[in-house]
């Protein structure tokens, strides 16, 4: 993740976002609803310049308060909403902040449910300046249908055995861990929050069915031999409402390796009370059994437990336990340590 | 199929088509650019009133030549576009004929890649008159995500080893066959053609990748326990490109049982000739597997040949062969006969 991980759509177009960011946080008052801005914080301090909030917010990611002519100053590029709101829509007592980051010759990048385009003021501004307003929920035009063509380079794909338990800090992690190792690395972002802090990226689950696999192909284009693709999963191939997102990813990611991730302790699908988990061992054979369709050569390569729930005694006993059990390395990425770096070995391997 | 299926979306609101059809058939000399009309007046008769043809048109499918306010007066609501074009554009010499439709009180239905509303003319005679112009490849608005939610009555999908090789006309045949029982069943459309002769349904390929499962789930809502709901597949689950619509489609749907489609003699994926077609064990397998996750009690009830291109004799010979092979009712229900009665017998069993 040395430089920021580049996507271009098949007429050479660069679906990259303006960068670094100033980002808003609205009048926030619950630090749950500021995640994308803390994600970003994390996960690629380089690009966040400032933030700026409204009067009557408490929330704070502790980098500089700027307004929008001083971040413009230091560099930012954009205006990035790094909050969510009740319901996803965009509040109106916020439309002033982002007409003066306009003006001030920033872009806006959002990730919310409502699309800035569909605000008229914004719209117009935007044209006037020769601003964009970027809805990362919205995939780019003209993916191709996929093609299965086998590319050049390197892929890891991170798989769950459900939503929302840590593939995109698995592949965040995991793709700085390699880069640490001097290793030829970009994190290729299939979500929204993954997106801004990688810079680009596909909202895979957005895109029309048909061209799922085409825009995972289109992702993660041909690279150098020793090049490695960290990809970020989506979904689970055990959900009974995203299988098929899960599926075309996999599909059209082609991974030579994946990492199969879980958060111990969770026994059903979130939200699906009616849908037990698969096992890790499950979740393996099933990506190893459909993976090949378009990658012969597909393996396992580690199991990601999310042990944020444990106490690190108890997590450093379960880590190896599982992993004398599985016979696999297993680590939690994000507390690092000795298991993680054998999962990183066997990337390499 | 003795009424017209309908969906109806989560609203409530109707998404059938307007009907009967008058058949529009431009100015087409190649009666191989007119397969939707063909097939309209092959699967859905009782809603063909009539066809219209340009001046120096060639093809014809013997129905009625009408005029629009001839097939209005006769019962028609529509006016569908059953030709295609290279490269699906809607020809400039046709909107006059088009526009006369509107004026005779008749919708406009199309399947076609160019979207009629984007046609201003169209546009804006449709809405001055208050007439619909419907692009049956536009899925409806608001499809909810899938539940998972078991639904009450029985549903059939056709799967295949490939796309294009015959799970539409397997589902119309079986519908048909199972209707001719007296069986209460309905033809669950899921492709452009299949919408047209179904009077409704959804173009899943067409669904955005999040809602595909719910799109099934929605085209196949609760019904009474004896009920069937035949639905027709698409693409397969050993497709590079298309295996996510497929699984979507399985996962919503739900199926109580599925006839595996094959025709004999393709040995790789139409167009990706570096991708071997599965075997039809294998293709029975992975469904098994697969539609498991949302239907536990999911079972084979047959194999149905695309045998169009075999003499009577020969496919004859074929078709006992594989049955006696796989110890499963095989037929190729275009050719019906006592095979096709034993599959429609499995069916009901």
């Amino acid at each position: 993740m040395a430089e920021p991980s580049r996507a271009l759509d098949p007429q050479g177009q660069d679906v990259g976002l303006p960068q670094p960011y100033l980002l808003f946080l609205g009048d926030t008052v619950e630090p749950g609803y500021a995640k994308t801005a803390f994600g970003l914080c994390d996960w690629a301090p380089d690009r966040c310049i400032g933030e700026l909030a409204l009067p009557g917010a408490t929330v704070s990611t502790g980098i500089p308060r700027l307004s929008c002519r001083e971040a413009y100053a230091k560099g930012a590029r954009a205006l990035l909403i790094g909050v969510a709101t009740p319901g996803g829509a965009i509040p109106h007592h916020w439309i002033s902040a982002l007409l003066d980051a306009l003006k001030a010759g920033l872009d806006i990048v959002s990730g919310m449910h409502a699309r800035l385009n569909d605000i008229p003021q914004l719209a117009a501004t935007a044209e006037m300046l020769g601003r964009r307003l970027i809805d990362v929920r919205v995939p780019p035009a003209r993916i191709p249908i996929a093609t299965g063509r086998k590319r050049c380079g390197k892929r890891l794909l991170t798989v769950g055995t459900d939503c929302a338990l840590g593939k995109k800090y698995a592949a965040l992690s995991i793709a700085r861990g390699l880069e640490g190792r001097g290793a030829d690395v970009t994190f290729r972002a299939t979500g929204q929050t993954g997106i801004m802090i990688a810079g680009s990226g596909i909202p895979i689950d957005a895109v029309v069915s048909d061209f799922i696999a085409g825009a995972a192909e289109m992702l993660t284009p041909d690279a150098p031999p020793d090049h490695i693709d960290v990809i970020e999963g989506q979904g689970s191939l055990f959900h009974p409402a995203y299988a098929a997102v899960s599926l075309g990813l996999l599909h059209g990611s082609q991974p030579d390796m994946f990492v199969a991730c879980h958060e111990p302790g969770r026994t059903h699908v979130l939200g699906y009370s009616g849908f037990q988990l698969p096992s890790i061992e499950e979740l393996i054979l099933q990506t190893v059994v459909l993976g090949k369709l378009t990658n012969p050569d597909i393996r396992c390569v580690g199991v990601s437990l999310n042990t944020s729930g444990m106490n690190v005694e108890a997590a450093q006993r379960l880590i190896a336990a599982e992993s004398d059990r599985l016979g696999l390395p297993v680590a939690d990425p994000v507390r690092g340590g000795p298991a993680f770096e054998r999962l990183l070995d066997r990337c390499q391997g």
